[in-house]
């Protein structure tokens, strides 16, 4: 019933110890959000050149078993919280049903101009609200 | 006719100039690479730990169109030319039916022990010439 | 007196936003690491082919101003824990005087051939925590 | 008496192979880049936000020996060609006295709203006319 997002660990994620690098999991998270997000019809692909912008102010993940090259990693994500400004995502990541990791990300919609925090548009508060209450939260 | 893999441009892809990244492009092509040696039978998950590796020694392209975050590519890949120890792949990257980039990739087989070139494994060698061949080339 | 490490903000780590990619400021934790680590004479080198191997079990970072290209981050390093078989280090990025992120990153010492926990080795172990008594913790 | 930048080589740069990552060596020549123009007075840090942007439009580079985690990189940079609304730089990358890559890069400078050509900053143009000829080529 979550939104699942199926992503290839390629070889440029991974490092020297073979398995994926750190970072490389939440860039996958990334992408799990933009398609949640677009799977809500919020598109946000002018985000980068409209009015307001949507920085990351926290992330945080758990690795809890090895991710190696070509592993498909299937990501759930789920709004954790909305506030009036920020919002909060959950992520987790399994390859076949092998839990990897599990994360969080806060994301804050900002005014482009001014860079202070802003509301939320309501649209993106509303739709991130019914998403929250359909998964029974 | 020719191998295409779609390849969503990512947020962590574009740079302040907002667009692509440069590098990653070839991020793109690695993973359109994978995929088309996947679509030959040619798996190569276990090349990182295996008796022999295909590093690159070469690698060029040519950007001649914008591309911007959530642009959809979509990356043609052939094989241009196979060596007795390297190959060499070309790709084409379209957004749309726009050309967006042109590139090669020279890759070469090494012993992992020696560091050595050495011969391509023969079913990897037999199949990029089958499919050069189906090219009409 | 606690370790600091100047690492610049390059183009590759900017964003569509115009600011540095949340994930890029981890890779720069992790140049801060490993040079915090060097200046302890721990050089971990040849960790990525030893018996031994160092994956993250988490990462967290919170992100308090915007940074952009060419910003020079200084990036201080302390220990905040350490156990039996896993340490987490403290991160402090500023530029100037503004204080920019801060982030905890917690590694495991994991045998390479059975990928379980082991313990740390000794002489890192101690000289983590003499730095962390130097700071007078 | 080339410029030369000395770049470390992280481990988030290395791939599963124990090598660096080639697009990894790319950025490593970007960060160059940045340095040497920054040697010649010409701070490219308000480029992204400015009237002007500067794409590459073509990229090259050919590995000729193995580099690894934690090598330092001694990259030169010197111009090898500067046409009207483009320049071209070379790029020579040394770990000791081993030479581990060579490549290049052509910069081409856009007018920023209208996405075409326009000639290069008379600035930089001469500045980059310069170093070319102090090179006496």
């Amino acid at each position: 019933m979550p939104f699942i997002w199926p992503s290839r660990v390629r070889f440029a994620d991974t490092d020297a110890s073979q398995r994926i690098h750190f970072t490389a999991m939440l860039r996958h998270f990334e992408a799990a959000e933009i398609e949640f997000l677009r799977s809500l019809g919020l598109l946000r692909k002018d985000a980068s050149v409209s009015a307001v912008n949507f920085p990351r102010v926290h992330v945080e993940c758990t690795y809890t078993s090895m991710v190696q090259y070509d592993d498909l990693l299937n990501i759930a994500v789920r709004v954790e919280r909305v506030g009036n400004s920020s919002y909060k995502l959950a992520f987790e990541a399994k390859v076949e049903e092998r839990l990897v990791a599990q994360g969080f990300v806060t994301v804050v919609c900002v005014d482009t101009s001014s860079g202070r925090a802003r509301p939320l548009p309501p649209e993106l508060a509303e739709a991130l609200k019914k998403s929250r209450e359909a998964e029974g939260e």
